[in-house]
């Protein structure tokens, strides 16, 4: 009779944002970029993906995704092709060892969730598609080489493949039409950089915005600066913020980090029609960032935007007051989010100019305080039971 | 005994919005541009500045401006250049003619109003520089020759030397380094296209933003994507717009006009630390543009934005109902400038998500129709009386 057991693999995957920006691919179905970019791993204490892989012989024949609380199409082209892929490297492993279960012809039931609200806007692909290559490479047994699978990950969401390493990443763009050369390198660990802290300033968008996937081509095929930024502005920032990394050289990582963003966001404006994310609220951010680095007399602190109105805003940890202090002051009272720290930091902060301080509040819905963090990593926690059955919260 | 007459003589000179934009200065002393630019006069019946320029011995001294009733510094090294170069060529016909009085010795009462608010945001020194030097050169009977006077206005502010033709102009950069062929000429007058019609939406400024001249300079020296807009993007923008207002094409007029608003704010955003002269009100102004051309099934109006938040709509007057229409739905009731011709539409606009036209309805302060107009004109209204004494209103 046949193995009715029921195999599971569960893991935790991280956000990335990042500082040097991927926008455009020069490949939609292999999702090549036109550039590389570089990103900050945040911490899964405040940010992750919870995912559990699970395959048996006894699951109906079709795999399923639950993505919190409710059931997700998988028949996605991005999806299937990170399938079709982890189960052609386990079906390579069965047929090299045939002792091996046939994991790679069973139903897999997949089950995912996150620790933070979709509701904040952060792109929870990344960490998603990154949580649930690592869970199915996991429940195959396959080589767990991060760069491997980030070859895999970048196939459902391209800055995924960011998001399999911990601390400071670089995704390569590669040259090759295979992609076999696009994947995530570790540029360096968390611990190299432990200090570096990010405050997320979720700001509430009128209505959502032209998505990443079609945008970025949009711009690809309108812009007549994108050229520029692909072919001279991200080289040189790719450079400059790996060297600012190694350094561990703030007041250069803010200033590219800053550049990088307003670069990106030019070349949205510069779509035809154009690409708003940015709305007043943000660029309220990006004044009040200026300020508390002009009030302190140096660079504590360096905004970036996705393809989102939110502000992230990198810091050090020994910058904290000034940092979180300034918004903590504006914003404290009338939104959630705040750690201990921020809360013990009334009056430390910079005083901003009235109207400035005035969009801030009253356009941030709520803040996440994180930190460069590790990558995915095994778990015991599953969200399938030993019998299959999901696990009821 | 001396001559104490006074000499006297007025021009009107127009505003002029760029379609395609100045954005740059290569000498910042001579007002040499990175780039030409192309504009359109607007009638002098909605916006003009009216100068006089009057000369005497007897008067004091001293050259005085006064400027919508108040005495304005002149001692700028923009207004200077301009005063010299007109004094120059006074003092050469005076040389050759003996029996010319020495008016270039004599001490010069500019007294200069316009016929919009300042308030409006419109940058109105294109229209005071034209006038001035207009009048001036009226005054000292030099050759007229506006291309040969645009030389001498470009001094005082570079979009002035477009303000001394009607129609459609065009500023070509020019190459050399004494700037002589850094002029303007005309493209197109008034008549060879004379349908075209300009809506400006007012937009307050929570406050002035970065001034024009220094905002540009900040962006040749620090944005990356700037190189590529000056040396591809303009030159690309300057030959297809000419093609379109020699061809009457008012789709193409359109689609130049909305690209290159839109790659210079974008090249504004590229800037370190970013200008943003665009605000969600303009912002909304662009989306509303888009939805009227969606709904009329071809493209009906055109967006435009200088250093500023206010929008400048262009339309064919045959499409008055579409563009005027819908923004006298929402704007009729709220806010001042409309003329009879859109108080007989409402309801013959296109109807625009109530979002959106909140946003614009709480944006725009007042309203300015316009349209394409002639260059500056002698008018024997005077703001110096016969015995040099200044006008009282």
């Amino acid at each position: 009779m046949a193995d009715k057991k029921v195999y599971r693999a569960s893991t935790t995957a991280p956000v990335n944002i990042a500082v040097v920006k991927y926008w455009g691919k020069r490949d939609p179905k292999l999702n090549l970029p036109t550039n590389s970019s570089l990103s900050v791993t945040l911490s899964q204490d405040d940010l992750r993906t919870l995912t559990t892989a699970s395959c048996s012989a006894a699951f109906p024949p079709e795999d399923t995704l639950t993505l919190n609380g409710s059931p997700s199409d998988i028949s996605g082209a991005r999806t299937q092709a990170c399938l079709r892929e982890l189960r052609a490297r386990r079906a390579a492993l069965e047929a090299a060892d045939p002792s091996l279960p046939k994991l790679s012809e069973m139903p897999l039931r997949l089950v995912s969730e996150n620790n933070f609200p979709t509701a904040a806007g952060l792109a929870s692909s990344a960490a998603g598609f990154a949580a649930l290559v690592r869970a199915v490479a996991d429940l195959y047994a396959l080589a767990a080489d991060p760069t491997e699978l980030s070859l895999i990950a970048r196939q459902g969401s391209g800055s995924a493949c960011r998001s399999l390493f911990g601390g400071y990443v670089a995704w390569r763009m590669g040259g090759r039409a295979d992609g076999l050369d696009s994947r995530a390198e570790l540029v360096a660990p968390a611990s190299h950089w432990p200090q570096m802290r990010a405050l997320v300033l979720v700001v509430s968008a009128a209505k959502k915005g032209v998505s990443s996937t079609s945008g970025m081509q949009q711009t690809v095929a309108t812009s007549g600066l994108f050229k520029q930024r692909v072919a001279e502005v991200v080289p040189a920032n790719m450079d400059a913020m790996e060297a600012a990394v190694r350094d561990r050289d703030f007041a250069r990582f803010a200033e590219v980090t800053m550049r990088e963003s307003n670069s990106f966001h030019a070349t949205c404006a510069d779509t035809y029609p154009p690409i708003f994310y940015m709305n007043d609220v943000s660029r309220a951010a990006v004044r009040a960032v200026e300020a508390v680095n002009e009030k302190a007399g140096r660079t504590v602190a360096a905004y970036t935007f996705d393809a989102g109105p939110n502000a992230v805003i990198y810091y050090l940890e020994q910058d904290t007051e000034a940092v979180v202090g300034t918004f903590y002051d504006i914003l404290g009272a009338t939104t959630d989010g705040w750690k201990q720290e921020a809360k013990a930091l009334p009056g430390k902060g910079v005083p901003l100019d009235e109207a400035l301080a005035g969009v801030i509040k009253g356009g941030v819905s709520r803040v996440i305080m994180s930190g460069v963090g590790e990558g995915p990593a095994k778990t015991e926690e599953y969200l399938v039971q030993e019998d299959g059955s999901p696990v009821v919260r």
